[in-house]
């Protein structure tokens, strides 16, 4: 990497646990200039706009995402036990250092549904994606006799997202100290209901967390 | 009410529509006072300053949930009914006119999580009420006899926020067309999971939309 990658890279980290707390739209190159104490003209050679340093903040949150949770979620072995990881490391994304405002999607996901645009758009395939692989591990999971042939991978997939969801609602504006058992109850729940064999009932009362 | 609580009521409306679209901090005294032809020192007058009148928008919001929530779903036959009344307006209540950038609950959530101060503690304090008066009416199905008696409201309260979660993202980030059926299918599934009798499995392939 030359030093004016490795330049770029810092300014892009930096952007990022930025935006995570106030937001892409309080991400500027005017606001990165003053803070890092780099000049203005600089940054928009290495940048061009705000939309562009936008995108690319949200292409470094996707690698990070890519490297912290999913690639080393496959590593564990096919169907249930990879879902399970999968599910972990998705929980424990939004308390990583580097985002110190939590998940920069579930963010993005509110601040951009009402703004049409390329920023926007990416966000949207790369929220695809991401459901994509989720549905791929249940799939994979039927496949390998896990879970029910009758399980959709598409629900299954929307239902765990949205144990995400509330989970990072709970942790991070309620500080629910229930949070983490919450969030363990309704994936067994979920899980339990996908398994071969009776299905076990969801809701019950909280179980010691899982850890 | 006299004309001064009128104004008041009309510019309250109007910084409610606003901050479903840009967040509460985006809503300022100067920007409603430009917006709304109104000189700033009359808007002053209303609200002193911009935190008292967030809080402002969040009482409206709070009333509205209230009113086109909660208390029409109070009508409804108590236990499953009720429970069943309540989530199909709170899903509706993202659609609303007045909320053309969706929940504000929701948005407020992810604006404020990160900001401590009198609005982020009012919106806690909120969404508690609400959750609880979720957990209230699962505990009415468990008193009569719809569910079973070792059902947890305060987790079934928090699995049904996450589906509302996921309904908000997947509508109105995602316009995603399978939005409302996978709403209804998350709910279907808890529901049956929740009831008396041998449990339904959860994640079954979709069934014909519920109206």
């Amino acid at each position: 990497m030359g030093k004016g990658e490795l330049t770029r890279q810092a300014i892009l980290e930096h952007a990022l646990s930025l935006a995570t707390r106030v937001g892409l739209g309080g991400v500027s190159i005017g606001g990165l200039a003053t803070d890092l104490g780099l000049s203005k003209s600089g940054l928009f050679a290495h940048f061009q706009s705000k939309e562009a340093l936008q995108l690319q903040v949200l292409e470094l949150a996707s690698a990070r995402f890519v490297d912290t949770v999913l690639r080393p979620a496959l590593a564990a072995p096919r169907g249930e036990p990879r879902l399970r990881e999968i599910m972990e490391r998705w929980r424990q994304w939004s308390h990583l250092h580097a985002l110190p405002g939590g998940c920069l999607f579930i963010a993005a996901a509110i601040e951009l549904d009402d703004q049409p645009g390329p920023t926007r758009d990416r966000l949207v395939a790369l929220q695809k994606d991401w459901l994509d692989a989720v549905a791929h591990a249940v799939k994979v999971a039927i496949d390998e006799g896990h879970f029910r042939a009758d399980v959709d991978p598409g629900q299954m997939a929307h239902d765990l997202n949205a144990i995400a969801l509330g989970y990072h609602w709970s942790s991070r504006l309620m500080r629910d100290p229930l949070a983490h058992e919450r969030f363990v109850n309704a994936f067994e729940a979920l899980v339990a209901a996908a398994r071969k064999g009776p299905a076990r009932p969801s809701s019950v009362r909280p179980r010691t967390r899982a850890s």
